[in-house]
């Protein structure tokens, strides 16, 4: 099959942790995998990853524009930016309060406006989303990264609400725990059981993606067995 | 491989819907798979299920030892009784309260504690529990079943918290629609695809129960892709 | 104004804590204040707590009655008794996890069952309902009582849902933190400050039972400003 | 008292409707009250209102910094604007979408940075924030108002759990229902008893911003007896 018969996946906010792992996972799969990140570069397995600032609004609808031009519509779209910002109210700056929004709510906006529809005519698709566990509970130095993800969370609930019954599965993915990357490694001095395998939230998001239409998850929470919650 | 040497699925309230679903899915999937439930058959493919009034406690815990002394210690338990109770408080009787609790809440509570330190000292499972709708929202006519799936969610999450850093996973699944039984198209009339497809259901479970030890997902909810939420 | 006259308020749960302080709260607001406790006694300050064992249904229906034909229907009815078990699943007892569960929850239903009705045939009023931590967040060690907690919720939003409607205000109270009782004094070695003065819940009760019908609260937390959460 | 030596109350959002009404409560219970509006005025009892443009950061800045050096630090801030969109994702603009979570969103994080810091130099103080039920859920054309309300609860969450040990209380007040005012009358066409008094939600934020420190409430909520939730 070439590339253009195969079924197109976006990952938005593809990094090197998760990101390679979805983009892995669903190349694996047969899809064709694409990638946006803040620096173009080639995935462990070779899919694209084109250069998108997500916190520039016109830079992302471009980008969809581009990629539907391009590759045609996808059938699977992750958004999965992180901005963590970790900082008592006094040290937490207003323009990273709007960076946090702008990368992790605004994109998301963009890219569902731009590209659901488009979904929609060509027959459906699904739209998932990465949470965190300040999806659910605002901490006491999280007051610009759990006000954002909170409004992804309500985001995407207005997603699913609007865009289930037109046949696009729309899910919020809570991930409650440390990923296990290079970066984390080096931030946490975590045991590895104490982390996520990135192969292994990928498959998550391949089975939720891949739900019969009879079943559909909005959402769910990830976490390691040994994770206190 | 004989029945001995297989892993053990039970599956507590094995009703024709859901019940046989779930014991077809771990059946193929390598499992001895054995159901309870208020009259003991076969299932459509040949697993025992075994007559237990879950409302009796002596005879549910019984149950327990001889699966254990049987059969041996489960790799899996699925707790799915449903008492599904809709009236007005007036017509609610304290049986019928009663009768919701005892058969949703203090069975998995006699059957987590019978069995999961066994499951413990055996190297681990899973756990997962049938919630509703009503797990999450106390509806105007849902004292009695409201009340028992809001009681389960606690007791779930209690043991989640107290077995999961042993090796159980312990998980809770929200089932937010009609599940598409025979007994359920005579009830409501709905067309099929408002309907969840039970070996749907049961291969959602089955997902959840095989997760690796890094991504565990301790809550989710399904429902038909044209349901409202 | 003779007691006849008075407006009725009956606290079911009425021991030496916030008991005493909401029949206070309510006796020097204007009502004949009752309560219903394990032993019979006088409140501090003289309102009549009558022997009621909320484990045993028969007996909760009589004292309603009794209730309804001796001091006539209640404008107010708070649910607070309170039966905290705190032990790992292999300690809880089935007698414990059902002790907890009809002192909280089967005795708000019986008394909901009893009372309501006559309330709203007498124009209306409150039924607030004492919940706690636990309502919304199954802690590890609280089977018994974190289950008996959100089934006590699950029951009073719906109550809320059918008797609002008719006239009765159904609201529920989460008490995120310990109350400063003699008892927990002596439990707890806390500084006054980290606990909560049981005339100040009180006071929030009695401000929740006469909002205006336009402004109905159903669920609110109260905890110390000290208290994490 | 003269106005200097009155304790004062800020309301962010000093509409026609609630924000008239909480002028109102504040000042007749003894503070100087002063509001922000897009449009300076007086409100109906002649309190102040400055005309600030919420969605303007400097603007938002400079209006508290003039605030602390000219009337004083705050003792009780309210913050209150609403920017309602209700339309599918198709016709949501991104500068709707953007503006909705500037005004509630931004707004609070700006006044809440530039003035808490104060109020705990001065001894403590409430910061109450008008939430709505779609702080809670996201409906299906509620994409730009759910995602910015869910973001804001998030911040009031974590701006609770950072300053409330340093003495400032930090509320979440969920109106869930229509409030009565001359728009909401024209818009909706509800019979009065369907719509909440403003004077009565005001009351509430009164009585919140008035808990003693044993008993601070964090979230709370507010619909009409009528109101289906």
């Amino acid at each position: 099959m070439s590339e253009q018969q195969k079924p197109l996946a976006l990952v938005v906010g593809a990094g090197p942790g998760l990101g390679d792992a979805l983009l892995d996972r669903f190349a694996s799969g047969g899809y064709q995998a694409i990638g946006y990140a803040r620096n173009s570069r080639q995935s462990v397995n070779d899919q694209d990853i084109l250069s998108v600032d997500l916190q520039n609004i016109d830079e992302t609808e471009d980008a969809v524009q581009h990629l539907l031009a391009t590759y045609g519509v996808p059938k699977v779209i992750v958004h999965n930016p992180a901005k963590l910002i970790i900082d008592p109210l006094a040290e937490t700056t207003i323009d990273g309060f709007e960076a946090a929004w702008q990368s992790m709510v605004l994109s998301a906006f963009v890219i569902a406006k731009s590209a659901l529809p488009a979904m929609v005519d060509a027959g459906g698709g699904s739209f998932l989303v990465s949470g965190a566990t300040a999806s659910l509970r605002g901490g006491g130095r999280f007051a610009a990264f759990a006000s954002a993800k909170f409004a992804l969370r309500g985001l995407t609930q207005s997603l699913a609400r609007e865009f289930q019954p037109k046949g696009i599965h729309v899910a919020h993915m809570i991930l409650d725990g440390i990923l296990d990357t290079n970066a984390s490694r080096k931030l946490h001095n975590l045991p590895t059981e104490k982390m996520m395998q990135t192969d292994a939230v990928a498959q998550t998001y391949w089975d939720i993606a891949h739900q019969p239409k009879s079943v559909w998850t909005h959402e769910l929470d990830l976490r390691p067995s040994t994770e206190g919650f």
